[in-house]
């Protein structure tokens, strides 16, 4: 997979990118990653990305211009069709281009799967400034990290493409599996424990140091049921939907609430 | 403002906290930053920091252990706590403990005020493994980014980290301020352009250039709103509930919902 971005402070990626799960993803061929400086493609002495906004107000505003350049190397089948080119087709090794914006549709689990399926994933990025809107009409995604905002657009592509990269066969080794996590089945995770099995007074649950495995995935999965319907009783619903809760699962859950309604008189 | 972190990649955090309003904030005394190694704390000559999980499975464990020890020293009142010792009082100096979980509270733009206003936080970040249950009981704090999984909890707590520390007074200059911006005001954020004003036949609104402030004014307001009703009505019903909507908002949404009846017919 080829990931790329376009900004103005590249060098953001450098600490990320170069350790840990992306530098062997790297070195192992799997992630092809290069970050652009926006910079490259301005022309005046300054190297200026961004201008006063039209109409006024604090801040500034990234020209599209320099983007707009870029983009012509980078994605040129996606400025023809900016600039109203019919005859332009979308070549199959065009990237797609990635803008991240509060209006955007929010990342989740199920979009890093549909990402991961991608040949090439183009990132363009703000940092302080807003982006001209017409940028936004070349964007292939425009996504939400949640409702806050951040400086460094940088940073907030590093979590997609960390979420995306995790997905991609072969990336994630013997260190991790990717299987039983968190919302990998709708639910929370269980708890998870390691030695010392006591630790001022405070014990790893004995089913777990039992040796019956039936038992140990009859708690963990009741763990997983409790805990998303305590925190996330949406993925809950959302489960039940889909028909991914078992009979025992359900019954299970049916107790819990007994319990809880007895506890509350 | 104090921020540490405690996790296996302590470098990992070079590149994003030595550029930007990161580096600034630290150049100007606001932000005392400092990125701890787990495996100082630990006594084995392989410095291990995980192991393999009680019950089973794939993947490893992050031990309490070693984050015990670290927080005799970086947090004594909460290991005190938790050992029950029922002396211990918390110092007005103790850090609130921060660990990001699906399970935890959702981060939002309110939340990262609320961190904003503390005197320090400290950030327990795994890497790849889950972390003994037993570490959750001292966090003052269990926040969830998203329904997506990180491989690196030390990306994700620069996330949090730069959402609150543009929140700081006086870390965000003249660059960029954040009265106007998505959230501020529970609405998204009105389109922005800068020059130039017409780029292949796509134009600036004419609006913006007229040099009538109100009309600017009243134009990026009902785009605020067009927006947030299009792409989150949520947090247009929230602002709805607070209150925060005026008759001349709520007349222009109402023109909106007859226009867009009348398109459907």
């Amino acid at each position: 997979m080829v990931i790329e971005t376009l900004s103005t402070f590249p060098h953001m990626y450098d600490s990320v990118m170069g350790a840990s799960m992306m530098k062997r993803a790297q070195e192992k061929g799997i992630l092809d990653f290069k970050a652009y400086d926006l910079r490259d493609w301005t022309h005046d002495r300054h190297r200026t990305t961004d201008d006063d906004p039209y109409g006024g107000g604090a801040g500034l505003v990234m020209k599209c211009e320099p983007i707009f350049e870029a983009l012509e190397t980078l994605a040129p089948d996606s400025v023809a069709a900016f600039r109203g080119d019919e005859a332009s087709v979308r070549d199959a090794s065009a990237p797609e281009i990635i803008l991240l914006a509060p209006q955007g549709r929010r990342f989740d689990d199920g979009y890093a799967n549909e990402l991961a399926a991608k040949e090439r994933l183009l990132f363009v990025c703000g940092h302080y400034e807003g982006i001209d809107e017409r940028v936004y009409e070349v964007a292939d995604h425009v996504i939400s990290l949640g409702d806050y905002v951040l400086t460094s657009g940088e940073l907030a592509s590093m979590v997609i493409i960390d979420a995306v990269v995790r997905k991609i066969d072969g990336v994630l080794g013997a260190e991790g599996g990717a299987a039983d996590e968190s919302f990998a089945n709708g639910l929370l995770e269980y708890p998870q424990y390691t030695r010392p099995a006591s630790f001022y007074g405070h014990d790893v649950p004995a089913v777990l140091a039992s040796g019956d495995h039936g038992a140990v995935a009859r708690w963990r999965r009741q763990q997983s049921l409790e805990r998303t319907a305590r925190w996330r009783p949406d993925l809950l619903e959302a489960a039940e939907a889909r028909g991914d809760l078992s009979p025992a699962d359900r019954e299970y859950l049916l107790t819990l609430r007994e319990e809880q309604d007895a506890v509350r008189g």
